[in-house]
C-alpha cells in the first residue's frame, strides 16, 4: 500500500507518523513544497522577537530524523501540481523535473495561505511580508538586519498581526497597527478586546481600527488608509486572515464549501474516493452550533492528522468537528477564547445571556495573584454554555481550558459550581473564577441577580435609571468616577438606603461587580427595582474610557 | 426566622453570607469558638515561611466587616457546647458565661481538629505544635523568634506537613520527616510520591517512612522512633491527620459514620430536623464510586455552605457529593491528584489500568518548557476516568483541573484526544499531556499497545525478558543505565533489529515512553512479543534508583 501526503507539517507529518506506527509496511511518502517540514509555524513570531533563539529549535523535525524513526520518504521542495482522482495519481514539481506518484491512499494537509488583498501598489512595494514559514521568517529577520527599519505598520489585528507587533517592538521597531474591525483581536467581543488594545497603546504601539489600508506609495514606505491619513513604514506585516490552499485539490475537482475550504466527510474523506484531507484546508462543523466554519489552529490540524491515519489503517474514528480554542499573549497581558462569541450568536440567531467575572489567578492573600476577567456566554434558558473569553496577566490558559472541556463535555452553567479544581494558595482559590463564573451566571439564569451590558449604561442613563456607585471614596479618588453616579459605599448602604429614591430604577456598580451584586440583593430586597452592571467600573472604564470623570 | 451556625470559616461563613444575600430579614448568629472567622487556613504554612508577610493577610473579614457589609452577627470566642434538638435551642459558652440561643435552622461547620495519637511523653512535650487556626501560627511563630529552634521533626507527611516542612526550611531550620506509610504524601501513588521524596532530598530534607514515632523524650527534645532510633528536635510539628469536629454534634445525638464524619442527606440535613451540616466534618459520597469517604478540603467546604444556605432558602440544590482535587508545592516541585489513587481502587475492587506520560508545560521548543508527569488511572473496558495525579515545576494545577472537570463531567479517556486547549508556544503544545495522556490510554484499551509498570519489571526481567533501551549512548552516560538492558537507540532498530532474539518477549524502555512506545510497534509488527515499559527510565530511576548503574 502507498500512502501520499501531500503537505509535511502539522496536520501532514501527524498522520504520518501515526501511519507508521500503525503499518509498518506500508510506503509512506510525503509531499511538502516548502524547503523544510515538521516546523513549528506557531514559533515563527517569537523567533521573529528573538525569544526562541535558535533557528534549528523551530524544525521539530528533518527529513533525515523522519526517515532514521519512521522510515518515511519526505520530499522537501517537492510541490503537488496536480492530482487525477480516477487514474489515482499526483503530479509533482521539484526544481528538476516533474513526475507522477501513484497512490492507493491520499491525504491532504496543504494549509492556508495568508490572504494578500490586491491594494494599489501592493506589488511594488519592498517591504511587505506575510509570515506562514521558515523562509518567510528568513525573509523578515534578513530585512531587518540589513535595513534597520524603524517604523512598521502591522495590517490585521488577529493573532498573528499581534504577536507580531509585539515581536516587532522587542526588535526596537515603533509599530503601528492598522485593522478593518472595529477593533483588534476581532476574535473576542470588543469590551476584552479592549484590554488588549490598552496594553498594547501602554506599550507604545499605535492603533487604527475601522480602517483598511487602501494603498502602498513610494514602493511600501507610506502605507494609505481609507481615510485619506498616510503612514510612514520601514517594513509592512500583512496578516489579513489566510485562506485555504486548495490549488491542487481544485485540479482533482475535489469539492470546496464555506469560504473555499475542502469539504470532508465525518471520516475526512472528500467527495473524491481515497482521497481525504485534514487540517486549515477543511470546512469543519461547529460543535456547538453545527454550522460550517474554518478553524485554522494547530491542535485539531493534528488531531484531524492522527485521526485520519486511523481511519485510513482501519480503526473507529469520527471526524466531530472543533469548537475552536485560542489564545494570544500581548505583552504582559494574555487573552484566550474558547466557542462562540458574540458575534457568532447573533449571526446564528442564538439567544444568549452575559456574565463576567473578575477573579485572581490564585489566592488574593498569597503574593503576585493577577487578575482573571472571565466572560461567559451562555443560554439563558437551559444554561448550555456557549462560549468563554478571558484576560489578564496569568492563569488565563487554565480557565479557558476548564470551559473549553466543560463546552466539550456538555456542561451547563450549572454544573460549574460543582467543579472541584487544585486549590492551594499559590494555585487557585477556594471559588476559583470558573466556579464564581457559574455562581453568577447561575443568579441571572434563576433571576436571583439581573443585569445590564456596559453598551446598556449610557441608554439606561438617559431612560431616567439611576446609577449608584457603593465603591469607598478612596477608589472614586484613585480610579475616577462614573458619569452622574450616586455614590454610597456598600458597607453603609443599609443606613443611608433612603437617600436612594425608590420610584426609579437603580443600576449598580463597584469596581469588580461583586459588591454591585451584593448591593443589588440588598436593594432588591428593600423593594427596588435594581440591576447590577455587569463587570461594573473595571470593565466599563476599559471600554469607555472617555466617559470617565478624574 | 434565626438562622445559627456552628462555625465561622470556610463552610460557616460561606453559607451566612450567602444566606445574607437572599434572605435580608433573617437573623444570622455565627457562632465561633476561636477568636477570628473568616481566616485563610490554606495560607498559614506560607505565613510561617514568611511568603505571606502580613498576618492581616489571614484575617479574609472580620466581625466587623462581616457586619457593615453582611448585617451578620458574629460572635468569636463563642463556643457551642451543647445542642437541644428537641427546644432547637444551643448552649453557648464564652469566657464570661453560657447562655442559650434558640433557633429555626442550625448549620454545623465545625470543620476538623488534628489528630493527637497517645504517644508516651505527648503531654510532658513542651515543643510539640499542630497546625489548624491562627493562634496555632502565633504559636509557632513566637517559638520560633524566641527559642530559634535548629532543628524539626514533622510527624507526617501529608500536604500540610510537607507545606511546614518547606516552611520550617525557609525559616533557617534542619527538617526531618517521619511518616508510617511507606511514602511522603500518602494521597498520591508511591511512584509519584517518589518525585517529591526526591525534592525533599535534595532540599536537604531528611525521610523516614514506614516509622511512626513512638515516644517523645526530654520534653519533646528528643523524637523516638518505633525502630528505637532518637531523632534531636527543637520544634516539633505533628500533622498526622484530622478528625471531624464532632463534639457539639454528638451532644444532639446526631449521626456519624463513616471515621467519625457526620451523615447528611442529599440536602445536607443531619438525622436531626432543621439541623445541617457541611466542610470538613461531614461524610461525603465520593462521586466516582459511590462511596463514603471524607474530603477535607476548602472547595467543597466553601461550595457545600453556599449550597446549604440556598436549600434553606428554598432554592433546588443537591449534595452530590466530591471527587476530591488537591495540590500541593514542595520547593520547586508541585503535586497534584484528583479522584482515585491506586490504594482506593484496590481496595474497592475496581478493575485499573494506569498510563504515565511526560510532556512539557508548555511548547518544548519556547524557553523554559518544565516537564510534566501524568498518571491516569482508568478502565480498562469502558475508558472510565478514575483518577489523575500530576508532578512537575509548572502547569501541574492546569492539567489536573482539566482532568477534575472531564471526571465530574463523565468523560473517558477516548473523550481526551478531541479536548481543545488554547496554544500558543508559551501556554500549552499542539498535543497537550492531556491529550497524550488520552492517546496513550487509547493505545492501551484498543491493544495497539501493552505495557508493564516500574514494578513488574525486576520480576519480568527475572522471568527472561529482555529489557531493551532505545535511548542514545549519551543519555546512558549522562543519566544511568537500566540493569541488564540490551541498547539500541530508536532510529537505528531497523538496521540492528535482527540483535534482538526473536523467541523471548521484549520489554522497551526509552527515557519517557515515547520512543520505547515507537519501538514497541516497530517490534510488535516484525513479529515481536513486547511490551512498553510504562513510564520508561524517567520513572524508574525515580522510583528505584538503586537498581541505576552509573
Ligand atoms: C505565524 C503563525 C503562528 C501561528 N500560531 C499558532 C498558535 O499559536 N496556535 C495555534 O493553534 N496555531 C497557530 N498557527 C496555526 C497553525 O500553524 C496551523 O493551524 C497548522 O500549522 C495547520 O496545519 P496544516 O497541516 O493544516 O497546515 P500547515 O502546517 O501550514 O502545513 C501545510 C503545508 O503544506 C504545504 N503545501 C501546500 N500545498 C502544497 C502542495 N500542493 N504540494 C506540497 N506541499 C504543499 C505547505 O507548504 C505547508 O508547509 C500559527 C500559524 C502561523 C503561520
Ligand atoms: C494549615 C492548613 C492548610 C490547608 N491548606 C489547604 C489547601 O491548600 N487547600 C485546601 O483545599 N484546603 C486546605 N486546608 C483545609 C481547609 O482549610 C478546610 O478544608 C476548610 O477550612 C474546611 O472548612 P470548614 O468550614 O469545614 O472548617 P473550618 O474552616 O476549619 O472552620 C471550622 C470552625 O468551626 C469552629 N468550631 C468548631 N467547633 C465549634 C463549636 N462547637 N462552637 C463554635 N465554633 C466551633 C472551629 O474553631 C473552626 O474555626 C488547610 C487546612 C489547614 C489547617
Ligand atoms: C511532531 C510531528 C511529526 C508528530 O509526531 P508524532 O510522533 O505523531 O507525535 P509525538 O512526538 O508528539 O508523539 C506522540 C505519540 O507518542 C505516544 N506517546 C507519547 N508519550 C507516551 C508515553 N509516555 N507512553 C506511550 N506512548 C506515548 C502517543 O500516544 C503518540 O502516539 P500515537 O499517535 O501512536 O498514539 C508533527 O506533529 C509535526 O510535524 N509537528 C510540528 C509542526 C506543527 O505541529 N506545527 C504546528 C504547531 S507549531
Ligand atoms: C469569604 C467568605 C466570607 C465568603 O464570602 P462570599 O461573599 O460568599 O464570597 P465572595 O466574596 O467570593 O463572593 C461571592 C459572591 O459574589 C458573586 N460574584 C462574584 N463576582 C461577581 C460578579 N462579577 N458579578 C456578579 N456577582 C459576582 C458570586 O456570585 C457570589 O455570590 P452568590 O454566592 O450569592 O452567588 C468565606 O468564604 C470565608 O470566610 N472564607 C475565608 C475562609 C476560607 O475559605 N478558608 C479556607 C480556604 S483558605
Amino acid at each position: 500500500m502507498r500512502i501520499l501526503i501531500i503537505g509535511g507539517v502539522a496536520g501532514g507529518m501527524s498522520a504520518a507518523t501515526r501511519l507508521r506506527r500503525l503499518n509498518e509496511d506500508a510506503e509512506i511518502i510525503i509531499l511538502e513544497k516548502g524547503p523544510y517540514v515538521s516546523f513549528a509555524n506557531c514559533g515563527l513570531p517569537y523567533y521573529v522577537a528573538g525569544e526562541i533563539e535558535e533557528r534549528s529549535k523551530l524544525l521539530v523535525q528533518t527529513p533525515e530524523s523522519l526517515q532514521a524513526r519512521f522510515n518515511l520518504d519526505v520530499r522537501p521542495e517537492s510541490e503537488a501540481i496536480a492530482i487525477n482522482a480516477q487514474t489515482k495519481e499526483v503530479t509533482v514539481k521539484n526544481d528538476k523535473e516533474e513526475y507522477t506518484l501513484v497512490y492507493d491512499k491520499l491525504i491532504l494537509s496543504p494549509g492556508a495561505k495568508p490572504l494578500i488583498p490586491p491594494i494599489d501598489g501592493i506589488k511594488e512595494a519592498e517591504n511587505i511580508f506575510t509570515l506562514r514559514s521558515v523562509p518567510d521568517v528568513d525573509a523578515i529577520s534578513t530585512y531587518i538586519d540589513n535595513h534597520k527599519p524603524k517604523k512598521a505598520v502591522v495590517i490585521g489585528a488577529g493573532f498573528i498581526g499581534l504577536e507580531m507587533a509585539e515581536s516587532l517592538v522587542q526588535r526596537g521597531l515603533e509599530v503601528t497597527i492598522v485593522e478593518k474591525a472595529p477593533h483588534v483581536l476581532p476574535p473576542l467581543d470588543e469590551e476584552m478586546a479592549a484590554y488588549i488594545a490598552k496594553e498594547l497603546h501602554d506599550k507604545g504601539v499605535e492603533i487604527y481600527t475601522e480602517l483598511a489600508a487602501s494603498a502602498f506609495e513610494e514602493s511600501g514606505k507610506v502605507v494609505v488608509l481609507e481615510n485619506g491619513e498616510k503612514l510612514e513604514s520601514d517594513l509592512t506585516l500583512l496578516s489579513v486572515g489566510v485562506k485555504p490552499n486548495t490549488d491542487v485539490a481544485l485540479t482533482a475537482d475535489i469539492e470546496t464549501g464555506f469560504r473555499g475550504g475542502i469539504v470532508v466527510d465525518d471520516h475526512y474523506e472528500t467527495n473524491k474516493k481515497d482521497i481525504y484531507a485534514v487540517g486549515d484546508a477543511i470546512v469543519v462543523k461547529q460543535q456547538i452550533n453545527n454550522q460550517d466554519t474554518m478553524i485554522a489552529l494547530a491542535s485539531p490540524a493534528n488531531r484531524q492528522g492522527r485521526q485520519v491515519a486511523d481511519i485510513i489503517s482501519g480503526l473507529d474514528r469520527f471526524n466531530k468537528g472543533s469548537i475552536g480554542t485560542a489564545i494570544v499573549r500581548v505583552f504582559d497581558q494574555v487573552a484566550a477564547s474558547t466557542g462562540l462569541n458574540e458575534m457568532q450568536l447573533k449571526s446564528s440567531g442564538e439567544q444568549y445571556d452575559v456574565i463576567h467575572v473578575q477573579g485572581k489567578s490564585h489566592a488574593g492573600y498569597y503574593p503576585n495573584a493577577g487578575t482573571v476577567l472571565l466572560k461567559l456566554l451562555f443560554n439563558p434558558a437551559s444554561g448550555k454554555i456557549y462560549g468563554a473569553q478571558a484576560v489578564g496577566t496569568d492563569g488565563i490558559d487554565k480557565r479557558i481550558d476548564i470551559l473549553a472541556t466543560a463546552i466539550k463535555a456538555g456542561l451547563t452553567i450549572q454544573d460549574l459550581p460543582e467543579l472541584e479544581f487544585t486549590y492551594a494558595p499559590p494555585f487557585g482559590s477556594a471559588k476559583d473564577p470558573v466556579n464564581m463564573a457559574g455562581y453568577a451566571a447561575l443568579n441571572i439564569i434563576e433571576g436571583v441577580s439581573e443585569s445590564i451590558q456596559w453598551h446598556e449604561l449610557e441608554e439606561k442613563q438617559s431612560d431616567g435609571h439611576i446609577l449608584l456607585d457603593v465603591r469607598n471614596e478612596s477608589e472614586l479618588i484613585a480610579n475616577g468616577q462614573l458619569p452622574n453616579a450616586l455614590n454610597i459605599p456598600l458597607d453603609s448602604l443599609r443606613e443611608r438606603i433612603s437617600e436612594i429614591p425608590k420610584d426609579q430604577p437603580v443600576i449598580v456598580s463597584c469596581h469588580s461587580g461583586l459588591r454591585s451584586y451584593i448591593a443589588e440583593r440588598l436593594l432588591k430586597q428593600n423593594g427596588y427595582k435594581v440591576k447590577n452592571l455587569d463587570g461594573a467600573f473595571a470593565l466599563y472604564s476599559t471600554i469607555r474610557p472617555e466617559r470617565i470623570i478624574k
